[in-house]
């Protein structure tokens, strides 16, 4: 039955051989490996504003140079990450290129900053996606956060069944976003150069300004909040073995290309919202920046409008769908090298990992609810992450050159230590600046996962220690055994459970029965002469309706009396005939087992009688 | 661990003899029963203002002689119970006046409505308790969905510790809300008679007028919308046995007391939403009525202001509790009558019904998401259920009377018979006039459960029958046994269980081994020599890297092998010594034992091997 749903849901199991890896040309790649970068243009304009916000809306004016300053980082950090594609033609995510060249500690840090920002991508992405269209639909409204969660389900049920990263399947919905984001900047400058800007409405509610002085503190809190457009950028260097060959080099100008258009579309935004006077608008359930903007050069009720907030949603789903990949790829790898349970490192069914599907989506999902589907609020979190693996990653690049010393090998370190420096001053500020608006939780969580992953490795290594063989005594023969038979009333169930008792041991054998009522006792008593096969009957009662206790209690005391016998716990079972009619009958055999599995020294028996009907 | 967890949330198990009932004075049990009443005044004037928005805004002069029409059922209803209360001095709920009188169907059509209504009680008290805070701090909108969850989940846990019923923390809150609401009467009326009376603010966004022509259906839909006020009505009949001696006496008089106290208040802010002109909040997030009407009776920055809003939360959680006392204990009739299954009838170890509690959060909860806990919404379904079961409970008592033709019967039966009568009416107008808005779910959900219940039973006496011992033929002793251990790797873990195997039968057992990846295989082959004690080894391989369709597919032939004998699988298992470290290991044994419980024919053995640390 359970059988029957999963294959519903995610289809039938693949074979090992259907394994397959394909290899992508450019403009699929492209696709593929930036819808999470460019969907960033999304909201990074919008956390701008908003941080400007804290002083008035006259300084929103400064969001185009701090947009400019962000855009000369993205090259900064994308030139740096042209390095490794190149050094790691198979792919060089941040965890691989930390755990090479810096060691375990710095190895996980870059690993579970990475997961904190896979898990990120899909809550911010997806929740953007459902602002873009509340803001177009705003009777939407009250349903975004289950809107939301549907999503993600529907998200995780495709990857559950291998939903394949290729095709034009996600090239479409990209290149139409991009297009569309053209067409809006162009438009909207093409106004601004014939002098027929008119400002956006105000929104009905709009953010609330704090009116603080517009500090240096204030500016660089916009800056950080401002890069998060630059997450998503290092999804092709984890990419690179998805290219068609030289691998490297197609990756590296895609890598480029991926560059500019993000560059040109976040700047375009971000000048168009100041020539068109846009207002962050500070209802709870908020229209995007992007919308304003859209409707004031569109006009609200247009086709363009309408394909903008709907390419925007797509490319955003795409976004959430990236992390889906490289989510369960990390806890792979991490499983692989035991710092993650060994369930990540299995593939299911259909060849994926499903461990960390689920997983993913789980965790996302909360997140989702906790913040009611407003992805600005989850922006403070997601890029404190971003920069921290960033950071790890060029510095193992430039550990690396160094310790190969090749041709070059000066000037490629010089390339990647400005990445890793201006990276980690970015990350500092970033950590400074909007630590109390939830980068706190990050510099929380981080190291307190590593913790974790390295207690789970060490738990692997002690299991197999105790588990070995070597030193392991002879085995010896089992002497003698004791047996108790469980029983909860004299039924057609209980009579294979006796007779398989006795097969044990004719004599060292008893029942046992919990009196939960002295009617049902007496009754039992009187059955147990014609039926009990001679085995003595022992009745315990049990004044807080637990069965659970007092069978522990008398097993304890049975268990102690030999010491060269192993106890064999009997326990008939009745098995309904079909699987819904279990939730009729009380779970209690799954519990004692349970808790005989943690009793030391105790074998469990069970002896299931199927019901016909 | 789990169990700890357990311990802190619902506290120490209770022993049977701490099963105590108390006897409450009318003033306690004034409060304690009528909460879900009273409580209703905080949506049903709403409700009915809505329902004429279908209109426009000047139709909202007719939900005065509404709210009176109204009134007089709720009189009608309450003289009604007062019957059933002389009658049923131990309680007399729908499904027991029912299943009395009218025979099977009817009395779980009763229990199914009750149920129902029960659970919308929860939904919606807890939604309205949200609204009246998010009616005052707006700020918390976004939050709406999670703070009610957060509440249900609360609820549940105190229900779960077993909260008492009585004493002055249920007056408390009840004498507040009724001194807060006649206040508001009080002041809105005396400046209704000072000629001070100004128009309520409209609202930002005001209920969609739809501008339809009152019709007679329209205004039978508003009166069906305000029959919610009647909700709850019921209450008193079903705790009888609570109250102080002369039982019934004391119990009437509180019925009395509760229906004059609800009429005044429904009534009293019908006239004033009249009288201050308030028109229905239309916002996604709405204000309700009750705040607009204190907020320009008293101010919004009043402390009076905020007492009604936080007494009516507090009254409408109140609400909620008592479908926490009555649907457990229906659910207890309905699992001794073995319509339910039995996990309803056993007190948890704090005495209380642990499963219809938490049952009933976890329905109520998802319906508070699914409506996004908007009280207005769910309001469709809630009043048909109630209205099905008020008309069984007093057709019931009129086929009562009739029964026993005691002294003065027809008098009692002829008032039964008008009750039956009109609420059976309203209840066809209500499954009339709202079934597009929902009240056909409830159409449709009532039968659907009625056959479910009935097929339950149908599978208890099924069972009963099939375990009878009755004709059964003498026990036989167990002939041969074959064994077959299954094996993950050879380590320490094994050794034991090809022991146990061994000490059942020495010739007749087989290691089996899954063919996962060809190294780990051939290193295993290696060991088996030294280790396995020379039990013969098969390998078996899985594409499809399940273990468990090649083990099934296995055992089937096995068994079919030899008809005398009894199939024993064996199943090493390593125990990690702390209850989290289990989450590192797969849990493939637990999936195997599940599915070798539903193969026919074979007994299943863990012997565990637990590990030191």
């Amino acid at each position: 039955m359970f059988a029957e749903i999963k294959r519903l849901l995610v289809g039938k199991p693949l074979s090992n051989e259907q394994l397959a890896h394909e290899r992508l040309p450019k403009r699929t790649a492209l696709a593929v490996f930036s819808s999470d970068a460019l969907s960033s243009v999304a909201y990074a304009t919008e956390a701008i504003l908003i941080a400007l916000m804290f002083a008035n809306r006259q300084a929103l004016g400064i969001a185009t140079p701090i947009a400019f300053a962000i855009t000369v980082l993205l090259v900064t950090v994308a030139f740096s990450y042209v390095q490794t594609i190149m050094a790691y033609p198979n792919g060089g995510g941040s965890y691989i290129v930390s755990r090479e060249n810096l060691g375990t500690i710095p190895s996980l840090v870059a690993a579970v900053s990475l997961m904190v920002s896979y898990i990120l991508t899909v809550a911010v992405s997806i929740s953007a996606g459902v602002t873009a269209i509340t803001s177009a639909l705003h009777w939407l409204d009250p349903y975004r956060t289950s809107i939301a969660v549907g999503l993600i389900v529907l998200l995780t049920l495709a990857n559950l069944r291998g939903l394949k990263e290729s095709g034009s399947l996600f090239a479409l919905p990209t290149y139409l976003f991009i297009a569309g984001m053209f067409a809006l900047i162009g438009v909207g400058l093409y106004n601004v150069s014939m002098g027929t800007v008119v400002s956006a409405p105000l929104p009905e509610i709009i953010h609330a300004e704090q009116n603080q002085t517009l500090t240096w503190f204030l500016i660089l809190r916009a800056f950080a909040s401002g890069c998060t457009a630059l997450t998503g950028i290092e999804a092709i260097s984890d990419g690179v073995a998805a290219f068609k060959q030289p691998q490297s080099r197609n990756a590296a100008i895609t890598l480029a290309t991926m560059a500019v258009i993000l560059s040109l579309m976040f700047i375009g935004i971000t000048v168009l919202a100041g020539a068109y006077n846009v207002i962050p608008d500070g209802a709870a359930e908020p229209e995007t920046v992007n919308s304003q903007l859209a409707r004031v050069i569109f006009g609200g009720n247009s086709v363009a409008y309408y394909f903008i907030q709907i390419t925007t949603m797509f490319i955003l789903i795409l976004a959430s769908n990236t992390a889906y990949a490289d989510f369960p790829r990390l806890s792979y790898f991490l499983a692989v090298d035991r710092f993650l349970p060994r369930q990540f490192a299995q593939r299911g069914d259909r060849l994926v990992f499903s461990n960390g599907v689920i997983f993913l989506g789980a965790i996302s999902a909360i997140l989702v609810v906790i913040f009611a589907a407003r992805e600005q609020a989850m922006l403070p979190l997601y890029a404190l992450g971003v920069f921290a693996a960033f950071t790890l990653s060029q510095s193992g690049m430039v550990l690396r050159w160094w310790r190969l010393r090749g041709n070059g090998w000066i000037r490629n370190a010089l390339i990647n230590g400005f990445g890793a420096t201006i990276t980690g001053l970015v990350m500092i500020v970033i950590a400074i600046t909007k630590f109390n608006q939830g980068a706190w939780a990050i510099i929380v969580i981080i190291p307190a996962v590593v913790i974790v992953l390295l207690n789970i490795r060490k738990h692997y290594l002690d299991v197999a220690e105790q588990l070995s063989l070597a030193d392991a005594p002879p085995p010896v023969a089992l002497r003698r055994h004791t047996v108790l038979v469980l029983i909860s009333g004299v039924h057609r169930g209980v009579i294979p459970a006796l007779q398989y008792g006795l097969s044990l041991t004719p004599d060292n054998i008893r029942a046992l029965y919990i009196d939960m009522d002295a009617d049902s006792t007496a009754r039992l008593k009187e059955k147990w002469g014609q039926w009990g096969s001679g085995v003595e009957l022992e009745i315990l009662p049990s004044p807080y309706r637990s069965l659970v206790a007092p069978i522990r209690t008398y097993i304890d005391q049975l268990s102690n009396r030999y010491h060269d016998d192993v106890l064999t716990v009997v326990l008939p079972e009745f098995i309904p005939n079909r699987w819904w009619q279990n939730f009729l009958h009380n779970q209690t055999a799954l519990t004692i087992k349970t808790m005989l599995l943690f009793t030391k020294n105790v074998v469990v028996v069970s002896v299931p009688y199927h019901l016909d009907h």
